[in-house]
């Protein structure tokens, strides 16, 4: 029964994402939608993304929160476009409030789109926005074992951040165990060792996200 | 849109709810729901609370997790009756499920169901299981903003425990911040410090929790 009525929102949500990738590739614009649970570092991760390429690229963002508007606050300190979404109680984000939010941007003034979806690792994984690509941060405090209890979010990322990389001394962090366990659910996706707030292994995600970014432009001027 | 298909789902579920609440109140069995994020120490407090209170009541627990049944083996490592329950891929607990639970479970031989949520901090907040108190874990790694994000929850349970506590000195957490917060959502919840896994803090709390137990028992006496 369940399914039954989920079923018509997901697929009203398909074809708007469909509509929202249309608008975002007409503007040559790449969105990145952004996974974690609550205080994993996703703004954190977004503020390093955002200063590693921000000479290269026009950044904005849009943040997906149940209440409040202090991570659009954070971003726009930085001089970064930023819209809060606020879900009031909806635990993802859908296609239709990216298209409200886009509408407030001027995409002819963005090549990056940074999507921060509503902190936890269930819900938004089925979701499609219209993105070009969804990434999982999971920091090390979560634990080793999150690929087991989480797999669907774990198979869908393209990549996987492994943030508060820095704390491992402090928790039982088994990182050849969460590695398999990534690896045995998504073969492709690597995984990315960073502690967004010092700024280390930054380099090596913000040049993955920049490869995909500008592999999506030449597919873009193919057509 | 949204709350029209929600709404019989969540009457249907208040009403088997209730069912589970009397079930449990003929049996005399107190039930706490336990909610947090994934990570949050959520099973590491479920032991704490086993460790200390075993020798004065006899305790089973239900454990919900999207998948996997790793944390029904750690219960059940200690002798103490665990039932797995996995959502596929539903982010909290019904009702129906607690009771399809409660069935394998003999509930003249249980004082204390404690059941542990899946992880998250939005969906399970609005769903009553006919538990007797919804207590929530916040773990100082996710950080002192969480209330102004996840306010229904923070407002919802009826104490807040503070986890990981010996990690303070590793993240930028402003405790002062954390409990104005917690105040202005919810005068009344007691906010317990604990470190679960090292046995820091945890007398305060399992001494509250069996207040509230012997409250819910003279109050069944009375009837």
């Amino acid at each position: 029964m369940k399914v039954d009525v989920s079923k018509p929102i997901l697929d009203r949500n398909e074809r708007m994402a469909a509509e929202n990738r249309l608008l975002f590739d007409e503007h040559g614009v790449f969105v990145l939608d952004l996974l974690a649970s609550p205080g994993a570092g996703k703004t954190s991760t977004i503020l390093a993304t955002i200063a590693a390429l921000r000479d290269r690229y026009r950044i904005a963002v849009i943040e997906g929160d149940i209440a409040s508007n202090v991570d659009a606050e954070r971003i726009k300190a930085h001089g970064i476009p930023a819209v809060q979404i606020n879900t009031g109680g909806a635990c993802h984000l859908e296609s239709d409030m990216i298209r409200r939010a886009v509408d407030t941007l001027d995409m002819a003034e963005v090549d990056l789109l940074i999507v921060e979806n509503v902190g936890n690792l269930v819900c938004p994984t089925d979701f499609d926005l219209g993105e070009h690509v969804k990434v999982m941060i999971l920091s090390v405090p979560e634990g080793h074992d999150k690929p087991y209890k989480y797999p669907n979010i774990f198979a869908r990322a393209e990549a996987v951040i492994l943030n508060k990389y820095d704390t491992m001394p402090a928790f039982d962090f088994n990182e050849d165990d969460f590695r398999e366990a990534v690896r045995r659910l998504n073969a492709m996706a690597p995984v990315f060792p960073m502690s967004a707030t010092l700024g280390d292994g930054v380099d090596a995600w913000v040049a993955w996200l920049a490869e995909r970014i500008e592999t999506q432009k030449r597919a873009g001027s193919d057509t």
